[in-house]
């Protein structure tokens, strides 16, 4: 299957490659620290779905400005500055099966760098030819940042909606999806605002399944496949899609043990007490169907766009988020 | 002498209020949670130098763009962006008498609402009539951001240079002073770059004096007048410029010292332990006497203005810089 996806992705690869150039050039520093700590990062290089998102939805719409590379570079960007500063408040140390800079350093220097990536995003947006990327990028990241500072503030928070997890969780992954799709569309084509508004919303579904499909890995992955820390959203305390569905499912005394995995001191493994006391099997069943119907509204959005192999890499790239491992 | 400067503000007071009107608009939020924490920050509002730099520049180079105060205004953001972030990373407890964010919230909280508002200042930039603003101030916040990385590597780096010091100093302050006075005189005017250049060094000039004077308030000033933490310097390991000088005037016993000052464990108050172990007394003078310079540099600048009231208010504000005590 990952095969299939690759050759629809191969038409992609100029501008794909492109990207990373761009990447390579604005990841660069003078200084030494940073200069090392970059070098690290870049061993990180993930799927850079975000950027690939973007290229794809130029190709399908017909939009063939020469600055998109640039601005998939940069949403690229924005959201490695937004992993390295999730790395220092979750306290994770692995990444990509690789130290995280804030273990490999120190958080300080985590902090810091962070803002550094941010504000080279910020200044290669400044130089395209239209402001749109500043303006949906600057907008985007200030929702992220709300969505994380509500996830932080409501650590532990089993009472809360369905729907309270979904905004948190569309802001802090759905929106940066949202952006990378509209930007694809409406990259310097002013007439473009309808088609590009219906590929944010299938970005924001995608994201959403992304982040549920996140929550799963993390409680039912294993490290070294995984290729970075699981467990870890239990151990911050935060309840995700399926431990919320395994609580509103549960009785008192449930309720209890599901809270005292998580809280109690001196718990070894938490995750492995989570999943002791309560029916998380069914939760995660559970948040699979929602990640599954966000997938296929998505899909049915995919109509708007003209029939071609690059709609059909869109296609695929929306079946890869429900089957990813990793 | 106090007194003097406000009578040489009152003509700018109205783009100030201005200023402040943007400020109050873009430092709001409907998510709770980060209106709570907008509303402490707002409580922190300090002398807001460098939006009256920015609004002088401007009148004393007879640039009147109305967009000048939300210029000024982002500059604050951006400044009180690195402010939330800083004491995150120092682990400060106190900001002008009250409890920093880091504190009265959690680290993690404070990185989000640091990186919030880097977002929201870049967001307003890009809605100005000059791409200048956003260009000047993604490429100053990258510089601090490496300024501080480099300071954050360089702990106890008491082997340091006066030149290496001034290269982090600068870029941690500096720059931002410098984007200042910059943009008062060039924002939206493309003929003005070589006095807006002048203006950037006299800036930056401006910014490392007030930098050194912090670092003399750090040791020599007392919590309850400076109204945030003091002596954090020794505690963080930073060797600043006063203290650079006592070193390179000790022999190796009192070298020793200051080191043990700075890194022996359970010294309770280690500022005072600085004091014990050295001549820190005139280091303190020596580095006052090079912000002296630096602020006569700047004056000497201000002769390529026309000679105003406003050239005038600039005159007292660098003087400022070398009697302020809090």
């Amino acid at each position: 299957m990952t095969a299939a996806l690759s050759d629809l992705l191969a038409p992609l690869e100029p501008q794909l490659e492109a990207m990373r150039s761009v990447l390579a050039r604005e990841l660069e520093s003078d200084d030494p620290a940073v200069a090392a700590m970059l070098e690290h990062l870049s061993r990180f290089r993930g799927k850079q779905l975000r950027a690939t998102l973007l290229l794809l939805m130029g190709q399908a719409s017909g939009n063939d400005h020469p600055e998109l590379p640039e601005v998939a570079a940069i949403i690229e960007m924005i959201h490695l500055a937004t992993l390295v500063h999730d790395d220092v408040l979750d306290g994770a140390e692995v990444r990509r099966q690789l130290p995280s800079v804030n273990l490999e350093w120190d958080n300080q220097t985590a902090v810091l760098l962070g803002d550094w990536l941010y504000a080279r995003a910020f200044g290669l947006s400044t130089q395209l030819a239209s402001p749109l990327a500043s303006q949906v990028l600057a907008s985007v990241t200030a929702r992220i940042c709300v969505g994380e500072i509500r996830q932080a503030q409501g650590r532990y928070a089993f009472e809360a909606s369905q729907l309270q997890y979904e905004e948190i969780a569309g802001a802090k992954t759905g929106v940066l999806y949202g952006a990378a799709a509209e930007l694809g569309v409406r990259f310097a084509r002013p007439d473009a605002g309808a088609l590009g508004a219906e590929m944010r919303a299938l970005g924001e579904e995608l994201g959403l399944a992304f982040q549920i499909a996140d929550d799963l890995l993390d409680l039912e992955g294993e490290e070294s496949v995984v290729g970075k820390s699981v467990g870890t959203d239990v151990d911050d305390g935060k309840v995700t899609l399926p431990v919320l569905l395994a609580w509103q499912a549960a009785d008192m005394e449930t309720r209890a043990a599901i809270e005292a995995a998580y809280r109690a001191p001196g718990v070894p493994d938490r995750r492995a007490a989570l999943f002791a006391a309560c029916d998380l099997v069914t939760g995660c069943a559970l948040a699979r169907a929602r990640a599954d119907t966000l997938v296929a509204s998505a899909r049915a959005r995919l109509e708007q766009l003209p029939d071609t192999a690059s709609r059909e890499a869109l296609e695929r790239v929306l079946e890869f988020t429900l089957e990813r491992r990793s």
